[in-house]
């Protein structure tokens, strides 16, 4: 079968490989039928996740049609439609029970290398999913995929966001970064009734998308602290979100937030350095929280707010391509010249 | 093979059955070790449950070894020691993921007749057990069957009951009735560091019993509000358990919760007549919650609190009999000679 | 001065009564520029409520500007706006602290009699508020009297009880009773990101401004329950907010409620009956909540999302008369031929 | 009269100065007759605050009785034992309805400088109690000095820690420093029913009494990550708190974390770098929090819980010494040959 195969650094391929096939009584195979590029897939292809291993492939946001199930499987039939979550959880252990999923001994990421799990992803025809009980939800009929298929990660991580901010109605709310998870975490910010929500980012198009959200844009080139201020008469924003994973981002969230506050990181972090000492964090009485998505938590609630109109996840695919367009799609999207990528195997 | 079965109201015999075989693939065949007798069980074997047919087998407090496994069962192995669930879930739905297990489609509980899924229990030499990965949890090598034979039912009922009223430090807590499920409500609400804890009854060995637990008893015979009142200088409690099941328990219990205090319902009802009206319940801003044990939410944090030494559930054991004595341990129990009985098949 | 007087059932007369004068240091003395009749006041002026005086000022929904402060007033001075809670409290001792402000040894209700503190209230042109600087809040200079006023009671009362109802993202709610309170309640509801919103009432004219609001409206003369389980395909509410306060609207509320689900008692009751069984609800294992509007607790956060357009409180007025009609208003109200009358003195 | 005055940096003295005068119609003047010395007026002698001036009062832990009252003042007489919190609030403004003390605009801070509302302090005879119906608590007939005292700070500061932290029923805590904060912290942790709790120390007496309380210590010049997890066979600790503040303190406190635990910042801090990468610790999905105590929301409870005998806070004093001794008792502590130090003015 086709897939999209990481050689090396900046290296993307659409190779032949071996179809996938049924290992464990709980797995199925799923015919992929849209999938999605993540920004934490440009950071591996970059080369920035440690031993990921030439030939495997990438993916890890994914929707289709189940092609055969193991005995163990109860849930899912060959023909159903599903998304997977981004990674694999059991479902029946004191993790899992406990809503602790990636501490889970099953637990392993889709298409992101031995350090999680060693799990072939699924920017490919097929995929093998394990715990498929688990693992897959059905897609309600009337939804189509590209409405679904972010419950397993983007919105996924976005919501997640929101309820562990535990924004308050009125809040000031500000959100740092305005790409495809930024924006998500507008949308989802609307469901906790915010006051003023503010969205940085330094390029128009995207804080034009914000502003058609209902976040007020701020021009992340400028002194965005200053405007954010004139904008409220003077107090920060007592729940920032840093939706980019940079240094830069970090020092940003940390001028937009007001004594007393939480920032809330979300975007992908390796090794950047804190915007002030832990002394002045203190001393602002500030709260500092890491975001892992949660999509077996809230995957239900999701399905159903998309349902209900009240969440249009769709908005934020930039272009649909053919599986086989993968590398131009790749490097379109670290030229920043797309921002949401959508692939059909 | 023995095992205890309901022939008609009053009519409980140690019958031979046929020993369960695997079904579903899901199964496990469990050699039961020990098991427990319910005060939800003397209703049923009073006859007050209805669509139960006679020849059921009935229990739902038990655990033991695990002697078979079907295919799809992934985390236990013939040998292991189990504790069982009271009822069984899948842990894959939405409902289970959302918490809410008793209304998972698997849903079934043990020994209880049709209305609860025609489930055989299991006061008997062995049971079968659906959802096996799910409905039996490890015993942790350090635990006696005694000591985490509870966390399936009636210390998980108790603890759940102790979340859901939502004790608050220094909280003035009244629980009524002090049979096996109302001591373990006195143990579990220390856990939350509550003021004073009132416990009625009108057993004295009862009283006795529940004041070595920490709570201050008040005699169910005598004017308990007044009683209650006395301690407190005038204000009533503004948590109250009802841990019996009656119209009487429950008038004592709106008689002793506070203006503005929450009412917890833990006794099994059916039809049990409300003590005042809605309006009047109202008119002093009550809250009634009933309550359901939730095993599968509670469990894990039992068992460690349990091998802690925070818990000691085996304190209300009253005696263990060999399972071909249940009669008489169901006469004795429903002459209130007893309180809490083991059966060892 | 004018002010609206009652003098015995069904008899609500403008008398010429004293102007208020400061009694205690914290007092102020507000002019009134608006203020509304609420649903309870019904119940005063029919008769319903125990121990008010032929002679008491009646209102407790008010707003105005201040004429004269005691020494003892840090917040006001005289020729601020300022919007009254309907009921006072001292905001320093341990039952204020702890956010249970009727506990308050300085609780006492505007113009409800004895029983609520013996307190005259604001349908007058000029009335004494008792601890002004925790009673008053300071009307935003953007909003309008009819904008703030309802945080003082019936919108405070609206959304204390969608927050305690716990209204999670998708869920099924029902609100049985469109009048002021149902409307708001309707509105405040769309702040949690609910599933469908449906509203019971018998009268047209009230479904439609619920439609207005979001809600799915149903015909509260014919089978509520059945209509309700035709729009979601089988299950019921699991929040259903009573706002009528009626034995007949407590009978629809509880065959609106799934199992597990809660009923949040808002509407004004004293005797109505259960409209089943205390076992039976337990069966069915639902949760009781009686609510008390908390307006201390929310006004802040109300007057913020009525400034940010969130909410439109305003909405809900039905005609705006002199102070001197308001036997008229009084009259109308009872017949049913308005909703929600303001009152200018 | 007399009072412990900063002089400058090492240099405090017990001085001549005028008696306070009631100066605002809420103040009061409190007969001083206990105040200890906390662990932040160390950092203030040693001149790490900014902006104190020579000549200030300082202390903010105190309790007495009431002298004199302003006309505003409500709740306390002249002859009233009372203990003061240690800062101001009003408790009237949207900031103290919302919980938000530190954000009033009352808030001053007692004998801490100009940064912190200019405020003379309470280690002396008599001190001037703005906000004094607020401020001050009457300590119950039945509670000793010593037993109220720490209810205005360092108690309220070690129970706000452990109710932001969450900690959960069997958690495996840490803490990190066993002064008499740390001591407190361990103290408070016990009403959470936490698993094992770890206490950090390099000084043997204070492990000691850590493991009175209940904690297993651990001698902080090992290895105490290898020590905690050999302990627990391998798990770190879910919750951390930091009760030092000093730069190795929060080293501890990051190598003892678990991945995707809780970081709790109680020490005060200035300046201390963080001991790992923003990056790492989002690698390990971390939560740090910081905090400030909340005597006003948390101080009725801990009085209750004192009275009822579940927190002994009495213990963590090691010496007692008039007021005149100021001088040696700060040498003492600055020299770490005593712990808590009361003062007898």
């Amino acid at each position: 079968m086709r897939a999209v195969v990481w050689q090396g650094p900046e290296l993307v391929r659409v190779d032949d490989v071996p179809a996938p096939e049924l290992r464990d009584p709980d797995d199925a195979i799923l015919r992929v039928t849209t999938t999605a590029i993540c920004g934490s897939d440009l950071h591996l292809v970059r080369g920035k996740l440690p031993r990921v291993r030439p030939g495997t492939v990438i993916g890890h946001e994914f929707c289709g049609e189940v092609l055969a199930v193991g005995p163990g499987v109860r849930r899912h039939r060959p023909g159903d439609r599903c998304v997977a979550a981004m990674y694999t959880a059991c479902g029946r252990c004191p993790s899992c029970l406990g809503g602790r999923h990636p501490q889970c001994q099953s637990y392993a990421m889709f298409g992101c290398g031995a350090l999680f799990g060693d799990l072939d992803g699924g920017q490919a025809e097929q995929v093998r999913v394990p715990c498929a009980d688990m693992t897959l939800a059905p897609v309600p009929p009337a939804l189509a995929d590209v409405e679904a298929l972010f419950v397993g990660d983007i919105l996924a991580t976005a919501y997640t966001a929101c309820v562990e901010a535990a924004i308050g109605a009125g809040e000031t709310v500000a959100v740092v970064g305005c790409g495809p998870v930024g924006q998500l975490i507008i949308a989802c910010c609307q469901l906790f009734a915010p006051g003023p929500v503010f969205a940085v980012d330094p390029v128009p198009d995207r804080l034009a998308q914000a502003a058609r959200l209902g976040a007020i844009p701020l021009d992340g080139t400028g002194d965005v602290r200053r405007a954010l201020r004139e904008h409220t008469g003077g107090p920060r924003a007592t729940v920032v979100l840093e939706a980019v994973g940079s240094a830069a981002a970090l020092e940003t969230a940390w001028r937009l937030v007001d004594t007393g506050g939480r920032v809330i990181l979300v975007g992908l972090l390796v090794d950047e350095p804190w915007p002030e000492s832990c002394g002045q964090t203190w001393l602002r009485t500030l709260t500092v929280r890491s975001v892992l998505g949660r999509p077996y938590t809230h995957r239900d609630t999701l399905l159903r707010l998309i349902g209900q109109g009240r969440l249009r996840p769709a908005a934020v695919v930039s272009e649909t391509r053919p599986l086989e367009e993968a590398p131009l799609a790749y490097q379109r999207l670290l030229a920043r010249t797309t921002a949401k990528v959508l692939l059909r195997p």
